[in-house]
């Protein structure tokens, strides 16, 4: 069991998969990255359930990274999940999808997305948009300290 | 009377406001950008009230960059009036701030802030940041054609 991955990459195909992680890997964010390849598992990793129960292997996620085609359970199902439960809704979501749909994209805002990115059909540009993703979530983008320290999504007020 | 500002530069210190402009330059963005000085003018090009009504100034705004410390209107509460109104909730709102304050990170990103960037205190890297953020948000982010075409705010489910 793993503890401590702070992005969750949500993603059946095992090319973006590769991609994303040879992205990260320049930059040093590779053994950051959780992945899972379906929607159950998405879910059941993010609320430490069924195969996940009691692992805490999503408790630090400070990022999740969504596509939104995805078996078992579809990305926007996810998405609404995540924001709509104190444990998670504070954790930004960014879809990464193939999708340019104008139904995905406001069903995606409407559901309180933080960010959609559209994956680069061309390979050097897919590599250029996941690190330009991650070095802005990971680097330039703060989240509180509780969140880092203790893998809680903030609460209160 | 403009029309189509894409990015809304919400900033009292005429220095960061400068910087912002300086960096956007650059990147041919910087023609894009409406400024206010204060939480009151933010609210009413916003809602297209007060001195902005009927200007439609902010019917085209894609991007609120959201300094958290302004006159008249505080950031945090222009904060939860956009994301509490349904015309203006899914506009991408980063809030752009020299306050890493716990409090204030996690009030933000309870109203629901797309992200939360802390400015750099020292100029090349603020200038970098913004930059970095400026290419983010209006070239790899994707909103709704209709947001751009009409300036409307998607709604619906």
């Amino acid at each position: 069991m793993t503890n401590g991955m702070e992005i969750l990459l949500i993603e059946d195909n095992p090319e973006d998969v590769e991609l994303t992680l040879r992205a990260f890997r320049k930059y040093h964010l590779a053994n950051r990255i959780q992945v899972v390849r379906d929607g159950e598992e998405a879910l059941e990793c993010l609320f430490s359930t069924g195969r996940y129960a009691g692992s805490g292997e999503c408790a630090n996620t400070r990022l999740i990274l969504l596509d939104l085609k995805l078996p078992k359970v579809d990305g926007l199902e996810i998405l609404q999940k995540c924001k709509s439960d104190p444990r998670t809704r504070n954790i930004p979501v960014v879809v990464l999808t193939s999708s340019r749909e104008e139904q995905d994209l406001i069903k995606s805002y409407n559901l309180g997305v933080n960010s959609y990115v559209v994956k680069p059909v061309d390979f050097p540009q897919f590599t250029d948009a996941v690190r330009q993703l991650g070095l802005y979530w990971m680097l330039l983008n703060q989240v509180p300290a509780e969140w880092r320290a203790e893998g809680g999504q903030g609460g209160g007020g």
